[in-house]
């Protein structure tokens, strides 16, 4: 640490840096986050549903391999399940 | 509010009443938390993928109707944006 | 894992009942979650402040010894932000 | 929306725009987190508690007649609750 200030016995100079720079990031994300809402509200407003787009966004994130082996589980657990008419299944 | 008590001026048996109230409800949700937990720990020891899991349970809160809907339009998306190699296409 | 059903593959029964114990849990878990918003409304209702209760039910997680030191760190870091009026300090 | 492509029936173009630039925000904003881990850790290693910082940081968006305010509430629950030692008690 800096040497203490007198009064508060801690190097508040560097404290109150380390704040603002936290506090600067943090206004930065948050302003990141509104435009990221303004860009889905302008999808939206082009038509497209929000909420799929955010999973195909999410689905991005994986590669092809990964998001076939993802598919491929949740189809035998939907199977098992019965949430799946048996005439539809893919593999008939 | 009832009669507040003399030193705090608040009706401090009301207020650790509310207070204790909460604080049992809060317990309870946590151990059912822990509970849930602990189904998923025993079936992932069963060889079950719980992400996968997660994901049905979370399909099973909606109806089928609802389910093929979203899976079309994802369908859709994932063509428009090369996300589905062509042959595969499902309507091919 | 249970022997595997002929058609998914899979030992569906016990997936089923690992999915179902969850979402019983998981419903029990949103209705504790509803209690506890009732009794928050209940107290607001008889003129509590819902956002000091739930600060005080943080603070009674934690015992006093562990209480009083936060607060000293927080008095020490406040002042050496200038966010204390220097008379109202507590030790002057 | 612009004019669907012949094969998917979506203007893919637009709704990759879109889904392009909600990446590059979200990657933006990841990185500002992880900016922001950075100082905090910073900050520890410089001896400063992070937890606290985080209070003060938080306390700091409210100005000083609502910090003030919360604090006398939080105080008379406290003592409500028998929180506070009697003797301690600021007005006494």
């Amino acid at each position: 640490m800096q040497n203490p200030d007198r009064q508060s016995g801690l190097p508040a100079g560097q404290l109150r840096s380390f704040v603002e720079r936290i506090e600067r990031l943090e206004e930065e994300k948050t302003s990141i986050g509104a435009d990221i809402k303004e860009v889905y509200a302008e999808a939206k407003a082009h038509g497209f549903d929000t909420k799929i787009m955010r999973k195909v966004i999410g689905l991005r994130k994986k590669d092809r391999a990964e998001r076939e082996e993802e598919d491929t589980i949740l189809d035998l657990y939907m199977h098992a399940l019965g949430m799946v008419p048996e005439q539809a299944a893919p593999d008939d």
